[in-house]
C-alpha cells in the first residue's frame, strides 16, 4: 500500500457479482495493504486510511443485500473476506470481521423495518461500524429523556473500532429498567471521547481503545433492540464473532507462512552445516514447513466446516427459529474451531523463523507481528475454556449456556 | 460381537440406498465389532470371522456398480465407512479400506472389460481383496510360462489382506522383460503360502503379515494392467491409498476418544484433590477432552477436504485425462492430511488415560490397543518425509515424484 | 536373563563399597534383567524368579546399614539403582523402589529401637517389603484383640509387591480410635490373600494387584507407628515416594532411547526417499534423537537435583528438625521434576518408533513396552495436579498440604 | 534502573568475596536494570548507560583474577550472572555473557605473559570486550605492515559489543598466509566504524550490529594468537560461548515467568466463567503455571549441569591437556542443554500471556519483550542441527567436529 493509497484505488471497481469474485477483490486489497504493512504496525496510528481503501473498494456494505445499495454477499463470504484481509493486516482483518458482525446487529436484535432503514442508510454512506460491549467492563447506562430517547453514559475498554467507525454498535443498561439494549451512537457528538489510546503489543491497527460517552443522546429510532430474553437465533451473535476471530487467526497464519515462505526463498541462506547450496533444500526446512502447513491447514478445514454450518443459520428462511440444540452445537462447533485456530496461529507465528533465519529478526521487516497479532488478540478470551466448552459438550452433550463469550 | 455372529448377522439386511444409509450400516456393524474389540485384540486370530460380518454385510461390495452387483457407491463412501470400522477395530477398518484400494486396480491398471468381468465375479462372490506390494521386499517375479500367462514366485511382508482374502492383487515384476505387472492371484493354489504371522503390536486383526508364492499359475486374463509409463489418473493409487490410511487413523482417535467417554463417564472417580463429586466436572478432565477433540476434528475437517476433491478424480467423467498438476495437488492435500491425522491420531490415543484415570490401564479393557493401533501403522511411511513433501510443495511449488509412497 | 538365573547368579557378589560401586551392580543386574524384558512382559508372571535376582545381588538390603547387616549405602543410591532397574524393567524398578520406600517406613514411623530390630531380621532374611496403602480404597481396619495387639481386616488393591513380599507394610486405622497406624504384616499368614490380579496394560512385573486381609494377627511390635500429627519430617514420605515414581519413569525411558538405538544401528532401514544408506546418517532419524535425548536429560537433571537436596534431609543429623518450609520446598522440588519427567518418559516411549520404524512394531520385540509402563503408573495420580502444586507454589508461595499424594 | 542511575550506583559496593556474593550483587543490578526494561527496549539504544552500571558494579572484571585486579571468581560464577542479568533484560545479559567469553580468548589463544599483562590493563579499565567473529560473513584481513604489526580491514555482522566495547576481539585472516588470528582493536582508531544499525525484534539492547575497519592498526602485541591447528581445548571456545547463550535463554525465560507471576498476582482478574474469584486460584492459571515452570526448571537443571562439568576444562589444573574425548562430551552436552533450553524459553515466553490475559498486551509493558527477545538470538544457529549433533553423538557416539558453531 503506498502512502497516498486512497488515490490510486478509486471507485473504479466494479463490485464483484459472486463468492469468487469478493475473494479475488479481497486479495488484491490484501496484497496492496502487505505492502507496507510492517511500517504501518511499527507506526501504529489509527487506521483512517486503510478504512478509505476498504470503503472504496466496496468491501464494508459487502454484507447489505443488493437491493438496499450493498453487495449482497453472505456471511460465508465475509468471513472469508476477513480472513484475507487479516492475512495482510491482522488489525485490519480484525477491524473488517467486527465491522461484519457489528451490522448484524440490526438482525439480531432489530426490527425488519429498522434493518431495512439502517442498512439503507449504511450502504448509501458505507459506513464502518465501530462497536461498545466489553462485558468485562461496567455497564453503560442509558437514560430516558423526557423528550424520548436516552442519555448514554460511561466508558468501554477495547472497543474495536469505536476509534474510527461512522456509527457506533453499544450495548448498554437502562438506568431505571436494567434492561439490556444495543443501540446506535453517532461518535461524532460532541459527548463521545475517543481517545488513541489503543497501543498495544499486537493487532496494532485494529482501533480497539476505550471510548467514552459523556450525556450522549440516542435517539428512540436508534436503538436497535433487547438483549433480554433472546431466542437461541439471537444467542448466535456470540458463535458469530467467535467464528470472526478465528478468521482472522487463520490470516495471520496464512500471512505469517506466506511472508516466511517469500523471505525463505530469497534470502535466506543455507546453513552451513547443512551439505546443500540453497536454504530451499534443507530437510529440516522443508520438514518445518510441512509440520507448520498441514496444522494450519487443519484448522482452516475445520473452520470452513463451520463457515458452511453458520452460514444457512445466519441467513436461510426460518433462521429465527433456529432451536437450542442447533445453536448450541453451531456454538461447540465454533468453539472447537477457535481452539484449533488459536492453537495454529500461535504456532506457525512463533516458529516461522526457524525457517527463515537469524537475519530475519530485523526489526524493519517486523515478522514478528503476526505473532504479536495472534498473541493479543487469542486472549480475548482463555483459550482453555474454550476447551472446556467442547471437552464439555463432548462428553456430557452439553452446550454451553449464552454469555457474550459462550 | 458376540463370538457366533455370523449367525446373528444374517443377510436380512437390504443394502443402503445412498451414502447416508451406508454410514447407518456401518456404524451397526462398527458397534458389533466394539463389543469384544477387546478380546480379539488380544487374541490377535486370523479375522476370518470379522470378514464374513463385513460381508455378509454388504460392506464388501459397496464400490462395485449396482449393475454389477454391487452396493454402487463411491469412494467417498468407502473412505467414510473405513473410518466407522476404524473406530471399532483399527484392524479391520485397515482391511477393508485396503480391500477398497485393490480392488480399485481394476480401474487403475485393468481394461474395461476386465473390470466389468471381474467385477461381476467379485460381487457375485463377494469377494475380499487382499495384497502382495510391498515396494520395501525384493520384486515378485513373473515368468511367462509357454503355455500362456505366467508363474508367480517370491515372498512379500505386509501383506494386508492376504492372509484371508479370497482373490490378491498383486504386484510383480516379468522375469523377461523387468515390466511391472498387477496381477490376480488366487490364494488357494497350492503354491501360495500364507502363514499366521501377523504378530505385532497393534492393527493385530489386520491380517498384514507375509505371503509366498512358489510357482503360481496367473492366467493371461488375470494380469490386469502394467505399472510401466502410468498417466497421472494411474499414479492416483497412492494418493488414493494414502487416503485410506487417513481415515483408518482418525477412525482410531474416536473409537479412542468414544472408549474413552464412556469410561469417564461411567467408572472415573473424581480426583481426591479436585474439590468436585464427578469426573465429569473436573475442570482438567474436561478442557483436556476439549483439546483433544478439537485437534481430532481438525484432522478429520481437512481428511473430508481431501474426500471431497478426491472423489471426482476418481470416479468423474474425463476422470482419466487428470493433468499431473491436478494430480500433484491431490498428492499433496492427501499428504497434509496424512501428517495432521498421524499427530492426531497418536495425541488422542496416548492422552486418553488422563481422563479415564489408573484403574483405565487393565489388560482386560485394552484401552492401550488404540495407541497401539495409531502407532502401528503411522509407521508404514515416515511422517518426516510427508512433512518433507508437503513443506517442498508449499515453499517452491513442486510436486511428489510418483512412488508407492507419494 | 535367562530362565534359570537364579542359578547363575549366586552369592559370590562381593557387596559394593561405594555409591559407583552399586551403580556398576546396578547396571549387571539391569543387563541380565533386560535380555528377556520382553517375554517376561508377555507373560506377566509374578516377580518372583526376579526377585530371588535382585535378593542374591544384594539390592534389596541396599539402604540398611552396614552394623545391621545391610548395604550401607543412602537414598542417592536407592534412587539411582532404582533408575537403572528400571531401564531393563519397569515393573521390576517400580518393585524395588517401592520397597525401599515401604522398608523407611520403619524411620518415618517407628522408634530407633524397632528400626535397629526389624532392619536386623530383613538384613538377615533379605526381605523384600510390600505394600497396602492405596487411600483411595476403603481403609483397613485394626481391631484390639484382648490379648494384646491387633486383627487386620480389609482390602487393598494397587498394592505393589504385596502379591510377592515377604513383609508387608500396611496402613490402617484402628476401629476403636481412629487412630491411623502403619504395621507390619506377614503374608505368610492364611488370612491374607493376595490374588495374582495384577494383569494391566504396562508395568506387568510390578506385582501391583490387590490383597485382603480376614482376621489376620498383627502383634503390638509389629506395629511401626502413628500417622497421627505428623511432624514435617514425617510427612517427607509423600515427596520420597513421589521421587521414587521420577526414577523409574526416567528409567523407562532411558530404556527405550537404549533399545531404540540398538534397534536403528542394527536393524533400520534407511528410508526409500533419504538418499542415504544407512538408518543413523538419516537426518530426520538423527534430529529426533536429539530431541528425545535433550528432553529426557533435561527432566533427569531435575531429578538429579531432586536426590541431591532430599538425600540430607531423608539421613542427615538433626533430619527430624526438619521445618514445614524446607519439607514444603523439597514437596514442590519433586513434584517438578515428577512433572518434568512424566512429560519426558511418555514421548521418548511413544516417538521412539519414529526412529525405528514400521518392523520394529513386531509383538516380539514389545518396544510398545515403555509406553505401556510409563502410560501406566503415570496415573498415579493426575499430572494436571501436580502442575497445579507446582503453579501455585511459584505464583503464590504456598506449599503443597501433606496428604499421601502432595 | 532510573534515569540517572550511574549516579545512583557508585564504587561504593565493596566487592564480592564468594560465588554467592556475586549472585546477590547481580540480583541487585538486575532488580535496578529490570526497572525499566520495558521503555529501554522500545527505545532501543546503545547501551552505554547500561554497561557503566555493570562496570561501576564491578561485573565486567569478575572473570579477572584477584591478584590482577578482578573480581576473583570462575565460570560457574559468570555464567550465573549473565543468566541473572538476563532475567531483567536479555539484551544486556547477551552483551555481559559475549564478554566473559569475549575475554577469555586470552586464555584460549594467548601465552600466559600475554594473559597477565591484557588482564591487568583490562582490570584496570574495566573493560567490556566487543567481538567481531561471524563465521557466515567474509572474512577480515590482516595485512603485515612493513614496521611490524597488522593493518585490519574489513566488515563483520551480529558484532555483539563491538558498538559499545571498550577494546574488540576480532577473527582475523593474515592476508599473505591465509592463518587466522584473533587479535585486539581499538574501537576509538578513526578506522573503525561502528554504525547504530542494531535494530531487531529481540535482545535489542545487546549491541549487536556491524563494524567495519578501515587499515585499523594492530600492533604485535596485539596478535592474542592463532586458531590453526587447535588443541582440543582451545575448541571449547564453542562449547563455552554457547553455554553462555543457554544461560541467557534461561535468563530471559525466568525474567518472563517472573513478570507474567507479578502481573497475575496484582493485576490479572479472574475469569468471568471461572467461579473463583482470584486469578491466581483459577485451575488453569496454576496448571500453566506449573507447567511453564516445570519445562524451565528441567533445562535450567541440564544447564546447571553443563556448568559443573565445562568449569574445571575451563580452569582446572592441566586444563590444556584436555582430551578430545572429553571435548567432545562437554560439547555434546553444552548442546543438549542449548535444545533444552531453546525449547523452553521460546515456549515460556510464548505463553505467559495465557496466565496474564489480555489487558497485559498493552505495548508500555513489553512483556512481549521476552519471546522477542528469546527468538532472536535462538536462531545464531538452527536448533535443528544442535538436535542433529546430539542425536548423532547418542546414536553412534560421534562427536561434533570443532567449528565456530559446534
Amino acid at each position: 500500500m503506498t502512502t497516498a493509497f486512497t488515490d490510486t484505488a478509486p471507485e473504479a471497481k466494479a463490485q464483484p457479482r459472486d463468492h469468487d469474485g469478493w475473494l479475488v477483490l479481497a486479495r488484491e486489497v490484501a496484497a496492496e495493504l502487505a505492502e507496507d504493512a510492517a511500517e504501518r504496525d511499527r507506526a501504529g496510528r489509527p487506521p483512517f486510511e486503510e478504512i478509505e481503501y476498504l470503503r472504496t473498494a466496496g468491501l464494508l456494505t459487502l454484507l447489505i443485500p443488493a437491493e438496499r445499495g450493498g453487495g449482497g454477499a453472505t456471511w460465508r463470504t465475509a468471513y472469508q473476506v476477513t480472513r484475507e484481509i487479516a492475512a495482510a493486516d491482522g488489525g485490519i482483518g480484525q477491524l473488517l470481521g467486527y465491522h461484519y458482525l457489528l451490522s448484524w446487529n440490526l438482525h439480531f436484535f432489530g426490527s425488519p423495518q429498522l434493518q431495512e432503514r439502517v442498512e439503507r442508510q449504511a450502504a448509501a454512506a458505507r459506513w464502518l461500524w465501530g462497536g461498545a460491549f466489553n462485558p468485562r467492563d461496567p455497564d453503560l447506562t442509558l437514560t430516558p429523556r423526557p423528550t424520548g430517547g436516552f442519555e448514554l453514559n460511561g466508558t468501554k475498554t477495547f472497543a474495536t473500532g469505536a476509534r474510527v467507525g461512522d456509527r457506533l454498535a453499544v450495548g448498554a443498561t437502562r438506568a431505571d429498567t436494567g434492561e439490556p439494549l444495543v443501540v446506535i451512537a453517532n461518535p461524532l457528538h460532541p459527548g463521545v471521547t475517543r481517545p488513541d489510546d489503543w497501543d498495544n503489543i499486537g493487532q496494532r491497527l485494529s482501533a480497539s481503545g476505550s471510548v467514552s460517552f459523556a450525556a450522549v443522546p440516542v435517539a428512540a429510532e436508534d436503538v436497535i433492540g433487547s438483549l433480554e430474553n433472546p431466542s437461541p437465533w439471537v444467542t448466535l451473535v456470540t458463535p458469530a464473532i467467535q467464528l470472526v476471530f478465528v478468521q482472522f487467526y487463520l490470516g495471520i497464519a496464512e500471512g505469517a507462512l506466506a511472508s516466511a515462505r517469500d523471505y525463505t526463498r530469497t534470502t535466506t541462506r543455507p546453513w552451513l552445516l547443512s551439505g546443500v547450496e540453497r536454504a530451499v533444500d534443507d530437510p529440516y526446512v522443508l520438514a518445518t514447513y510441512g509440520e507448520l502447513v498441514a496444522r494450519l491447514r487443519a484448522a482452516r478445514a475445520l473452520a470452513d466446516q463451520a463457515i458452511e454450518e453458520i452460514e444457512p443459520a445466519l441467513h436461510g428462511p426460518g433462521r429465527e427459529d433456529l432451536t437450542e440444540e442447533r445453536r448450541g452445537e453451531l456454538a461447540v462447533l465454533v468453539a472447537t474451531a477457535k481452539v484449533a485456530a488459536t492453537e495454529a496461529s500461535l504456532t506457525v507465528a512463533s516458529r516461522i523463523f526457524e525457517v527463515t533465519g537469524a537475519r530475519s529478526t530485523r526489526a524493519a521487516l517486523a515478522l514478528d507481528r503476526f505473532w504479536r497479532n495472534a498473541r493479543t488478540h487469542t486472549l480475548h478470551d482463555p483459550v482453555a475454556y474454550k476447551q472446556r466448552e467442547v471437552g464439555a459438550h463432548f462428553l456430557t452433550g452439553e452446550f454451553p449456556p449464552f454469555t457474550l463469550y459462550t
